[in-house]
């Protein structure tokens, strides 16, 4: 659980509020992890963390590239079958960032200068990081250093950075040292080795290495021009780096330059008159591959460059400028009158597409490019919480993330023999498609990430309408999740009445593993199923060459799809009759309820206070799990079934994951609950700006970024599309007068806005678009603005659902559990059973 | 599951059937591993492997001493709160057994010398291992060789190696190297160092290390004596060991030595004429401590060896001999008329003694001191499997095993207070007292070790009537392990039936993890909460000042005893009206059934060929758990229900592990299904005679040879004693025609014997003991001779509980699951669902 957030919380002097850009306008080296994850600039395939260009002091020093991993033989303290074995950790690409200044050959270190001045601004339309800072010398002499820094949209490979230096008073002697450094293996500037231990997976943590990961291939130095290349040591992969330069300036200057192993750098001398500027632009090029030589990778770096310099600087700006104006006229969600909110809600979106713009056929890791947390790996974040975005916005980036899964699907196939079932069983964590988990009851055994892959599938194809990509890519992924889920799961009998179960999984709460009929898994496979049974019909319909292919290739028969449905219409859905609620797994409600309101905030998060035992035999929620099923399957239950189920597990759950508040937000909207949905919007918005979980220094958190969008769109703008209908029943907050969004839907692209008292839709791209508002059905046309009326926005609930209230009504009902509070024995808190008999 | 027993699988031309010794009459080094532990010499305290006095070829040279270990820091591949930190694993002791022999300064290697006659023995009665060889040297000459070895169970520190050499055919110079060698961090003669990596723990094997584990403290030779003392560098323990030597013969000879930091050597160069004997004897002595200084060690090592020289070799084995003599007199358990059966009874009783004698406050490893498997730690084994037989035979050496719990008591308090529990949580696995299992799930989760140690301490005192340790030390774990218990559990009521229950445990099948008001569980945490209520009352009874004394030290309140009371009275006790019998959790029957007659021989056992997640979702069990609750708490289950769950439980149980078949025995005589007892019983009984298991390599099961005497005594003879009171109903094997066993009941021992028509019982030592025979009261006193006729042998059934059957009373009764059966799909068996919709 994180901090709740304040707005008085973030000090607004410092960073000032701009709805288009992430202002610091003060120095501040007490938080450089937060500032560093915050000020990341990516494009999803490089990703340059927010340290400064001198690339000294720092929280982690942080250059990467997508998909760019070392891999390590996991060593389980007790091993046994099937346990993941090969552990995979993002590792730090050779680092092309700095720019080291010396003036009066005193180097230029940001926490030990002197700073008269400072700003820096990552903006969010040019996509560009630029820092301003008035430098007095040891020597009393005023220095001006203005410096930029972007990864580029538009040429996947390249990186552009700036410095100008001006002597405001007095002349100096100036040396730029442009360096490329190898941080995974070499030592840092205060002789300190990156990464020395190398010993198991801190789940949140990079892992480090004892070995020299990246082994030297290439080196070479000509002119302005360095390259250096490597071989990932147990990976096999490949990886060049190029930086060139250019030089401006009305001083005097000589270069020269040296490179080794681990370091190439490139110096300029100068001899700096007052008032008279000089700039170095370093253009940057990355190439990486799973094993293809190194020099073919350096020539590709050396192409990425010509290129780039022949278009110049300007130039690059320019497109980059250019790119994001499109990104934003497809994405941008806007809050009227809420500057400090619409400037979070950008930040976040900015940061959703740096993490995926240009992933391509790397996946979207839990942290972005912005840190080494969760070791860079691929989870279902991106299909659940950040792909509804993209799909309605930059269904493009979309279709790559999901041609990522269809990549990884031999290796699905082959875990899933592992696991003793048919088809094709995703890793819960991964970079190169293998299971990198390496505790399966809150890894392996969350096997609902089968499903949430082809639902995403499912959400990008009908949103889109590329049934293309279904039927001659995705179709074989959503029949191998399909047959994994029909093999998993099994008939069972009772009073004539049988139901297709699955026992021994673990849902998207990690406080509660290994379990029977988890409803999420449940009606998650239900819809996998089903939807490989709807998928193949419709390619056949569509597509029909492609979808005989298919059938051939995966041996299809029509009793197998009959089976699919027949699972599917027959799905356990277990329901508690006494509580009139859906128990998030068949024996959930038999267990102790614990007490959070009397568990001290320093036992927060529970996973870190408590035994995985203790934590599992309790009631007591991680993250949205029953409630994560209302949203994304909102087709499945009932009004009054949501409300009930909501008021149940809001009170249990923690919060601990950031995961969950979007989504509580969400269902909280829904039901009625409208100040609590508020809360829990403003808590996601600002879980990484105001650092609410104490870790965005590793990283920011993506999904909770992705997710924020749904809890925009669907949360207060009320739509719903699990069947592929785009249904509205928006819920705008009391205190917030419009809120608009744009969707593209099959190309054409809408901009919905949400007012207190109608909704509009108004075409910008395209010809026209469906939609129902309150079940009533409206189409909108080019030219058009479709106004509906709105009664309201819908009910509103007094505060929020009450644990004590839920304790009094088992009192009163008298059939089943005794509350337990967690009370203080020895050193820490106890659950503790207060009641006897 | 090991392979089924088969009386022509043991080369009875090699192992000659003995009554009282295992005997081997044809030298093969083949299986050399098998051997090594079958012919292992210990008194519980330091144990020696069968290895030859050369030391030279094996499979595992084994030198321990009980208790002597290294801790080091386990690595969680994933970590979290309150896993295990600390693993512990038993060294190999500095080795004193070498005694080389050279003739013509040729060694003497036994598997490559030319062997002409080869006689083994491990003599039950004398204690001794003894071995004659004729050898035949490269030169032609031939040589007798004839060692003997002995762990004095009279004098815990001191073993006593004997070794005559005669040239039968020509003279020869003679050399004798005798020699301390630590092999833990040494090279052996090979150049290979024993232990050169040390990563995780193979659960069923010994970790090793990658730094120096001896660190030398001491040496010195001083005559025919040398001294090699070491600090254990990361568990501090100290360890010292010495050797003398004493020589006879009416050669010529002389002696030198050299010493070293791992390698001392008492060298005598013999002259040896044709005829002419040479006799060495070696006396040693180890010492351990965990922590006195290594200078006292070395010095008890020399009152140890200046004592034993002074009694002399002949002396020493006589007090051997008469020790053993008294053994055997208290525990002597004897099958008329099947002398295989008898030399395999008297082997396991031999080892089982041979593990535990002297063991005194260390622990009885899974293995005993026999091979390193397991790492050397004490599990539950000790308590329910091995300590029924010391009680009634050996009860001091039972109350030592005891002691070293009540020492532990400190450490599983803490582990309590890591656990969020109340009271004192012992650890599934240790040395030292502290939790070493890395994998909770099967480890930790069982709960299940606190009432077994509780359950232990209960037949100790009501077979004993050592109250005085109960008042003085005992109730201290009585009380802490019913605290425990007090605390895990909650009440939960429902319409009006409100009982005590107790999740997320598991019990000791381990094919199912983490579950529900697990049978055994329960029943065993009633006895545990109930003989907490009753011991107080016993000592506030007998040992009123203990009484008083214990309640403050514990701060214990008539409130507390009361809640207990209650706990123990309404514990939950799952029962399925259905089936009619107890599931052995809560959920256990909702599970699909594996369908173990279609799984595939290389594919046993299951968890080395399946993800814990496939078979933790099946109904398979590992190892009896319900069944053994029905032995352990007869009491408490009618005989109706006896025979159903036995029948339910049977057929899905695997024997993958060797807890299980002694205790399937003693169910299946009581139900009537009498041969199948008899199987279970010899398949128990052969288990590491004829390596059924095929990891007797690793060293000897000795629960499984523990439970064999209650298999005798319980099974075949009908005892049972929760109550306290000796109550009989003997099913005598069809096959035999006589049975019979001592007990010593409050120092009183009897002997009973089965026949066919009567039980017969007679007082050996003491007065008087009471017993029942089918509900019928019977009181033997010293000098008469009671005989109780017997009406046959209980029920007879014929055959063995189905599995198909099973399917078929399902399919009758319409009411659950289908069955599953495991089929081929990739390359691993795949459990899967065969019936659909």
């Amino acid at each position: 659980m994180g901090r709740e957030w304040n707005p008085e919380d973030i000090d607004r002097t410092r960073f000032t509020v701009d709805e288009w850009s992430l202002r610091e306008d003060r120095f501040d080296e007490r938080d450089f992890g937060h500032t560093e994850a915050l000020f990341t600039v990516s494009n999803g395939y490089i990703g340059f963390r927010g340290n400064y260009e001198e690339g000294r002091s720092n929280h982690e020093q942080g250059s990467y590239v997508s998909g760019l991993h070392e891999t390590w033989q996991i060593h389980h303290a007790e091993d046994a079958f099937g346990f993941a074995t090969v552990g995979q950790s993002m590792v730090n690409a050779p680092d092309a960032r700095p720019m080291r200044l010396y003036v009066d050959d005193e180097p230029f270190i940001p926490d030990k200068a002197e700073i008269l001045d400072y700003h820096r601004r990552l903006d969010f339309r040019s996509g560009e990081l630029t820092r301003e800072i008035l430098w007095r010398t040891p020597e009393g002499k005023l220095v001006s250093i203005q410096s930029s820094r972007l990864v580029s949209f538009t040429q996947r490979h390249l990186a552009l950075m700036r410095l100008t230096v001006t002597m405001v008073e007095g002349d100096a002697p100036i040396a730029l040292s442009c360096q490329i450094l190898n941080r995974q293996d070499g030592e840092d500037e205060f002789g300190v080795v990156q990464h020395s231990l190398g010993k198991g997976i801190e789940p949140r943590k990079a892992a480090a290495f004892s070995h020299r990961v990246f082994e030297p291939r290439y080196r070479d130095q000509q002119g302005l021009r360095s390259v250096l290349g490597y071989r990932v040591a147990k990976s096999g992969m490949t990886v060049a780096v190029a930086a060139d330069h250019r030089i401006e300036t009305g001083n005097e200057y000589q270069t020269s330059g040296t490179i080794s192993d681990d370091r190439a750098r490139n110096v300029f001398e100068i001899e700096a008159r007052e008032g008279v500027p000089t700039t170095v632009t370093k253009y940057v090029a990355y190439h990486t591959s799973n094993g293809y030589p190194v020099q073919e990778l350096v020539d590709r770096c050396g192409r990425t460059l010509d290129r780039a310099m022949a278009d110049g600087a300007e130039e690059i700006r320019r497109q980059q400028r250019a790119w994001l104006d499109e990104f934003w006229e497809r994405s941008d969600v806007r809050v009227a009158d809420q500057p400090e909110i619409q400037q979070a809600v950008r930040f976040n979106l900015f940061q959703v597409i740096q993490a995926s713009a240009r992933a391509e056929q790397r996946g979207i890791p839990a942290k972005g490019l912005t840190g080494s947390g969760y070791n860079g790996h691929y989870f279902w974040d991106g299909e659940i919480f950040i792909l509804p975005f993209l799909v309605y916005s930059n269904p493009e980036v979309a279709r790559n993330a999901l041609r990522t899964r269809v990549q990884m699907l031999d290796q699905a196939r082959a875990r899933a023999v592992e696991l003793s079932v048919d088809g094709a069983l995703f890793p819960w964590r991964t970079i190169n498609g293998e299971e990198s988990s390496a505790y399966y009851a809150a890894g392996t055994a969350q096997y609902h990430i089968d499903a949430d892959i082809t639902y995403a599938i499912a959400k990008y194809v009908r949103a889109t309408g590329d049934t293309e990509f279904l039927a001659r890519e995705a179709i074989d992924v959503v029949v191998e999740t399909a047959r994994m889920w029909a093999s998993l799961g099994f008939w069972r009998g009772f009073n004539g009445r049988r139901t297709f179960n699955i026992h021994g999984v673990t849902g998207p709460d990690e406080y509660t593993t290994v379990v029977n009929n988890n409803l999420f898994t449940n009606v998650m496979a239900q819809f996998n199923l089903q939807y490989a049974v709807d998928a193949l019909a419709e390619i056949a319909l569509k597509h029909p060459d492609d979808a005989a292919l298919a059938r051939t290739r995966l041996h299809i028969t029509d009793d197998e799809v009959e089976r699919w449905a027949q699972q599917a219409a027959h799905m356990e859905i277990p329901f508690n009759e006494h509580f009139g609620i859906h128990p998030q797994d068949e024996q959930f409600l038999d267990r102790e309820v614990w007490d959070l309101a009397g568990t001290p905030l320093d036992k927060r998060p529970l996973l870190l206070h408590f035994h995985p035992l203790v934590i599992y035999r309790f009631q007591v929620i991680k993250q949205a799990d029953t409630v994560l099923a209302l949203y994304l399957r909102s087709d499945a239950f009932t009004a009054h079934e949501k409300l009930a189920d909501f008021e149940y597990y809001d009170p249990i759950t923690t919060g601990d994951s950031t995961l969950s508040g979007g989504v509580q937000s969400i269902v909280a909207a829904e039901v009625g609950y409208q100040e609590l949905a508020y809360d829990y919007f403003v808590n996601a918005l600002f879980t990484d700006l105001d650092n609410l979980h104490r870790n965005t220094d590793d990283g920011l958190h993506m999904a909770c970024a992705g997710v924020l969008w749904s809890a925009l769109v669907s949360g207060f703008g009320g739509l719903r599309d699990v069947t592929g209908e785009l249904a509205f029943d928006p819920r705008l907050p009391e205190r917030w007068s419009e809120l608009s969004f744009p969707l593209t839907v099959q190309s054409t692209r809408v901009r919905f806005t949400v007012t207190r008292d109608a909704l509009r839709a108004e075409v910008e791209v395209g010809d026209r678009v469906r939609f129902t508002v309150r079940g009533r059905p409206y189409e909108v046309r080019a030219g058009q603005l479709c106004v509906v009326p709105l009664d309201g926005q819908g009910p509103v609930l007094p505060g929020e659902p009450d644990i004590s209230q839920l304790g009094e009504l088992r009192r009163e009902d008298g059939t089943l559990l005794t509350t337990s509070i967690p009370v203080q024995t020895g050193s820490i808190p106890l659950p503790h059973t207060v009641a006897e008999a």
